[in-house]
């Protein structure tokens, strides 16, 4: 079809019938008594102030539907309401010695879909973040490559561009719960996760204009210009198949604290490789074992010994409503609602428990469903008002199951900070109050 | 395998064999040797100011490569970049006689993938914006139901819920191409687009609980709680397929000038019928011919009479970069982008033309392609330095074609100022400067 002219097709449902126009032009000359009949139907179902219609001064219309608004354009770069400004990032005080290499969570109780807002997307830096000057940045490219280079920005975003939806999570996203403390909300618990449409360059196609060194490559080296030279190890494979490095997310480039102008993205691993502020990726035929895969995200097991490179954040689910500290005020239906995430791929399934994991039943996905990202699922509840515990249980394409606590517990003993994903369990007491408990 | 309990899968690829640990630990005894490799190439590399790795004295690293950056929630809900300040809403001034009533268009030329940030959302008001208190506002659901009824925000939020991506375009979007206006840049001419991920309730699942009449019911009216009163019709058919009673957009509430707390999402309907600040949902077996579908929101016709009720929006396309008052600086590869959309559902092809419709070129799209979403199509180009004409054309799942404008002029002649979904064409001359051009 490629050279064939457009082709209009008739729209017959944008023409009104001769019948239709009649019936508006019919309706029009009703139009005071239709009026009318509207301000008494809202009084019959009990409209409170503010709702309503026909003449102002009789039902007391709010100042909004009387006057008028603010201008376009009025706030610049537009800012949510005033009547939300509780929905913010946190900090855990303390968590850290410095703030500068700290965590903010994002408030996943209050979020809906997918996408997290660029805003609320959850932060953790290990010296600090910087607003760094798009010209002056540079990446570099050097190792087992025929020839290392050195691009600006304006290169990069000349260069293909592929835009694709991911999750992020932290390694160490519920982490306090292996020692069983019981973090109280879900922002807390699971509030190291976050999901953003992400645009870049893949790095195969920058690895391919260096000319690596295909026998010999095994890995990749990812450096970022913060003070703390964050570096992670990668295998060529991975670097290969859906890695990118991103300039824009959710639409527009960058935040800083995300790191604006430049990051590698890396789908499904854990969230300290999709390294910020990206400076130098080098290639190279053996892991680097720099301090931030030696020293930290490395997982202490039952033996003793350390578990390194577990890069890969397996599959897992959380209830994000009813969610610790919340309370439910009536007793009937409630959606309930969480997100699962796999970082092998596509979620399957998601069960939802009401009765601490005796009972299951399967939960709506929303579309899309899409491989490495965030997928959001849906349930319905009736509350009777008696105790109950919720939980939600994830599955994956590879057919993997979300263990319980206990399941991970066997395994990997108690003394790991990173890569739990357990089941969350929520219990709902008498008075309607939703606490986080372990369930075994 | 509802109650089949959780199976942990081996994770091979998260262990390190004899080798990798005895090349990690060689590794990191060459650690000096490395860091100095490592400024050499970077040396060898041609690396600018800032760039570079070892001693920083040495190496003259940038400030943010060597001290404690700024701490977590430093800024509250997050901002972007000040670098990236000059990417704004954008008003065009004199539009309408108050800038209440006005437009602040979405600088596409900017974006990437295909989120809107909700900062960055298109605005249309009709008698401006407001910040509603969601604890005050109501929506009342009347006419042919069973129970007349008026929900809180708290009702709508403890409904079943779904969260779908998709676009919204003014119908008046490139309204000023029938007159044969350039405008000057990709803001002004496509810029009233944006796409958002939307969470709400499904109308439908609200008129069901109103016991909405079947037989009778054959329309229902939206009604917006600004001092405009924008009322629109649309037919009981689409309004119980995918339409949306929303509250949430890409993850959070709705922004105020968006509609906070509640507005309809009517996909592949004009952005009109997208009902802002909704407080009222009236069921009625006629159109209701309101001044918003009567007086506005209609096509003149060649033949002289209005075309009313045009409410979806047809296939469309055009490529956001390069675009009107770019320039491109060097001959060479170039990333050709933009944005296709179609209000009857997926798009099948995006094809690209550097010869003003000669020939045509089919582009990559970006996943996921998504029903009544945009759609972001990438295509390579080398530029010779010599003029061209870049155009797209998109093809929907229906085989609709975007016309070009000569064909659409033939049907719908050119007093229209609605529904503008002609082929856009960018010229490029030998500077490289980039301009609006009507192609014929």
């Amino acid at each position: 079809m490629i050279n064939r002219p457009g082709k209009i097709l008739p729209a017959p449902e944008n023409f009104l019938g001769p019948e239709e126009i009649a019936a508006v032009r019919a309706g029009r000359r009703d139009f005071l008594r239709k009026a009318f009949a509207l301000a008494s139907a809202a009084a019959a179902g009990k409209a409170a102030a503010g709702v309503g219609d026909g003449d102002p001064a009789i039902l007391n219309l709010p100042p909004h539907s009387t006057t008028l608004g603010k201008p376009v354009a009025f706030r610049g770069y537009g800012q949510p309401s005033k009547y939300e400004s509780n929905l913010q990032r946190r900090q855990s005080p303390g968590l850290t010695r410095v703030d500068a290499s700290s965590v903010a969570f994002t408030p996943l109780q209050g979020l809906f879909g997918i996408i997290t807002p660029n805003g609320l997307h959850f932060e953790r830096h290990h010296q600090g973040w910087h607003d760094i000057d798009p010209r002056q940045h540079r990446l570099m490219i050097n190792g087992l490559v025929r020839q290392p280079k050195v691009y600006t920005m304006d290169d990069l975003l000349r260069l293909p561009s592929v835009s694709r939806i991911h999750f992020i999570e932290c390694g160490a996203n519920t982490g306090m719960e292996w020692g069983n403390v019981a973090v109280p909300t879900v922002q807390y618990t699971h509030g190291m996760l976050s999901c953003s449409e992400y645009t870049g360059v893949p790095l195969s196609v920058l690895l391919d204009d260096c000319g690596f060194d295909k026998k010999r490559a095994r890995y990749i080296l990812a450096e970022g210009a913060d003070g703390s030279s964050l570096t992670r190890t990668i295998p060529i494979e991975r670097a290969l198949d859906d890695v990118l490095v991103a300039y824009g997310q959710n639409g527009e480039m960058l935040r800083p604290e995300n790191g604006y102008p430049l990051r590698l993205v890396a789908p499904g691993l854990q969230g300290v490789s999709w390294v910020k502020w990206l400076r130098r990726i080098e290639v190279g035929d053996q892991p680097w074992g720099t301090k931030d895969e030696t020293l930290h995200y490395v997982d202490l097991m039952p033996n003793g010994l350390h578990r390194q490179y577990t890069s890969i954040q397996e599959c897992k689910s959380v209830i994000t409503s009813p969610s610790g500290g919340q309370k439910l005020l009536y007793k009937g239906y409630y959606n309930v609602t969480g997100l699962a995430w796999s970082g092998r791929g596509r979620i399957k399934r998601v069960d939802v428990s009401f009765d601490g994991g005796r009972n299951w039943r399967t939960a709506r996905l929303e579309t899309p469903v899409l491989p490495k990202a965030l997928t959001r699922f849906n349930i319905d509840w009736v509350w009777d008002g008696s105790p109950a515990i919720l939980q939600s249980r994830a599955i994956d394409e590879t057919g993997y199951v979300q263990p319980t606590i206990r399941q991970l517990r066997e395994v990997r003993g108690t003394r790991s900070i990173y890569h739990n994903n357990a089941i969350q369990s929520w219990k709902v007491d008498e008075s309607g109050e939703v606490s986080n408990v372990q369930v075994y």
